[in-house]
């Protein structure tokens, strides 16, 4: 998606309705945001409009009627660009500063919800460009309420992806647990998930998007991520990769399993004194790192899910991007590696898992002697829950990312 | 390790001795070559040379004296320039055809031991240009062989390596399985050994010595491997890696026990729109590849052995070449993951075990109606067992790859 796409919808979305609730996920490459706009809603002039809002999303009815109604948004925009997302914040006012021209003195009393290890580094920022702290939630325990939350609240949201064929999962709330969850951020995180704030990173590896977008760029001049992307569609890694049949003389190595048309060595061909790096394709060039990636997270994530008894693996991070042929390569490598017995799976709001746990923690705080346990199961899967505190259904008409139509009831 | 100065070894070394017997492991990037060379020995001008020396190494003595006393010697090409080690071969003879000028026609008795996936591909040529067959022996097989071998015959050659400290391990042979063998050529293969003869390959991963040389060409412009390696010694990785750090601003994110120096994300720093390829010092490139690699190996073969409930993981294959920081990083990333449960060992021939365990398939064919169990027992440890075929002691004054001393005793 184009940054400056984003921010122009994100304006014409302004003008119908106003962001109430907002919470970041500041992570090594992207900044992803998630934000609640409230129906037939506007910005009151009041310094403590956030605090506010809390109180409001907090406020007890009596019959369970909705207090709010409004859509979850989400956005993002490159870390090293955050004076972007800053005057994009700035330019939305959020409801947070009371004045038009954010000139209004800085107060303590302003907090947005912020998770990933930019909550730390850009702290002082957001402080002084915006007047307002970022209020650090913990990074692992935001990818997991939120990937519990769209698992459990949100209709069609988990799906398998083999030979091209996209396939929704029904989730059984009641049969969730335990779960591999793997982020493919910059880096990638791999959780064992037990139960709601029930969880252990067990284990990750620093070849995650970073690498696919770092060595991307050095190796192919690209400008950006998606473009990267894009060139793997027309690639073909057997120009750069060294395949059994390469070294085999175009056979088998059958006797362990071995196909011809397996990969021995990533980048092996490129070994070649023959050629340069301006001789190969950028296309060739991005499909074997895509390939390199993705097989590597697959069979790390596999051999973790295997090592604790974890038949379902869900995939999410920005790294995926619905992007058919990563998701293919990580579907063929659980795969194979497990000779048919796991299933990767992945999310459609696959970015968003720790901007949304960082939303989501907005309400743990009014809800003081429940535990996280109990907040979470709050989250209906269906509208006929009774005494559930915010329903979600997933719009049919959303757009890329999926913005969720999203009630808050009183408790 | 120079092409030209080891060729330029072997010659001055065929001098003073002749090649008897010789076995070839050629893989996707090297042609690894182990030969016997007897002491007070000539070549004969007999055709079947190479078959009479199989005959004489397998000719019974009544007083179990030793038949043939001679090295095992070591050498390598890359298998890009195999008409060079073609080459090497007519020149040394190899006590083949005969004759001096190598016009002697082909004989179909003539036969190399040969192993690896070359042994296949490149089947044809060897037949053109020397006139002899490959005889293939299984891959697997061979690389077990060898590291069997290795580990029970060859005094120090096993260690492991921490903080810059070599250590040697005492193997008792009565102990070794089971162990999990890396061997990381071009590819990297991982084998779960069992026995003599009793092993199944259970992974492995297409990041590799073939990733490592082939992306580090593309990125550096490096003319060989042992250029790019040498590179890496004066590299920085924190150049192009972003660190957990470089995420959370220079703070550690200890809730996980990921320290602030922890690779987030390797080449994660590259994704910078500041800088393009030629800004970065191939020496920090270097690095931050060799880290990527060894550090992925060192986490995949320590989560395969976890599987198994495999101790002892021994990592060999041309990849190493001795070279403290890769084997610094697999010990350490094996340390890391397993929690100080796991040690990663190295081999002192890591790159010739395909190669040796070819050349002990000659033994195997004297030996008809004995198991390869029984016939690997008979390499023994120390010179003192009673009975063995062939002892074998590290020559203090080994060159590099540390040729071995070997006296084939009668049966």
């Amino acid at each position: 998606m184009d940054r400056l796409a984003d921010v122009s919808n994100l304006r014409s979305s302004q003008s119908q309705t106003q962001i109430s609730h907002l919470a970041l996920d500041i992570g090594g490459s992207l900044i992803k945001l998630v934000y609640f706009c409230r129906y037939d809603d506007s910005c009151r002039d009041d310094g403590d409009e956030l605090r506010s809002q809390n109180d409001s999303l907090c406020s007890k009815s009596d019959n369970s009627q909705p207090v709010l109604e409004g859509r979850l948004h989400f956005a993002k925009f490159e870390t090293s660009k955050i004076n972007d997302c800053l005057d994009f914040l700035h330019s939305m006012k959020l409801c947070l500063d009371g004045s038009h021209d954010g000139t209004a003195p800085p107060s303590n009393k302003i907090f947005i919800k912020a998770t990933g290890g930019g909550a730390y580094k850009f702290a002082d920022l957001f402080k002084e460009k915006l007047g307002v702290s970022l209020d650090k939630e913990d990074e692992m325990e935001c990818l997991v309420t939120g990937a519990n939350f769209l698992l459990k609240a949100v209709h069609q949201e988990a799906f398998t992806y083999l030979d091209g064929q996209k396939e929704f999962v029904q989730i059984d709330p009641n049969d969730l647990y335990p779960y591999l969850l793997v982020n493919i951020g910059s880096g990638v995180s791999m959780i064992k998930v037990d139960g709601d704030g029930k969880f252990e990173r067990v284990s990750g590896t620093s070849l995650g998007g970073g690498t696919f977008w770092g060595l991307g760029r050095l190796l192919t001049k690209c400008k950006n991520f998606d473009e990267l992307l894009e060139l793997s569609h027309r690639g073909n890694n057997r120009i750069v990769d060294m395949l059994v049949g390469d070294i085999y003389g175009g056979t088998d190595y059958a006797k362990i399993g071995l196909s011809s048309t397996t990969i021995a060595s990533s980048f092996g061909k490129a070994i070649s004194d023959s050629k340069e790096l301006e001789d190969y394709e950028p296309e060739d060039v991005s499909r074997s790192l895509l390939r390199m990636i993705s097989n590597n997270i697959g069979q790390i994530s596999y051999l973790n899910a295997l090592r604790f008894g974890l038949k379902r693996i869900f995939f999410a991070g920005f790294f995926i991007r619905g992007h058919a042929y990563t998701m293919d390569t990580i579907s063929v490598a659980v795969n194979f590696w497990s000779k048919g017995e796991a299933k990767a799976m992945f999310l459609r709001h696959e970015g968003f898992l720790g901007a949304l746990g960082a939303f989501m923690s907005y309400e743990k705080q009014c809800l003081d002697g429940l535990t996280v346990h109990k907040m979470q199961q709050k989250f209906p899967i269906s509208a006929s829950s009774a005494g559930d505190n915010i329903y979600c259904s997933l719009n049919s008409n959303s757009d890329e990312n999926g913005s969720i139509e999203c009630t808050v009831y009183g408790t």
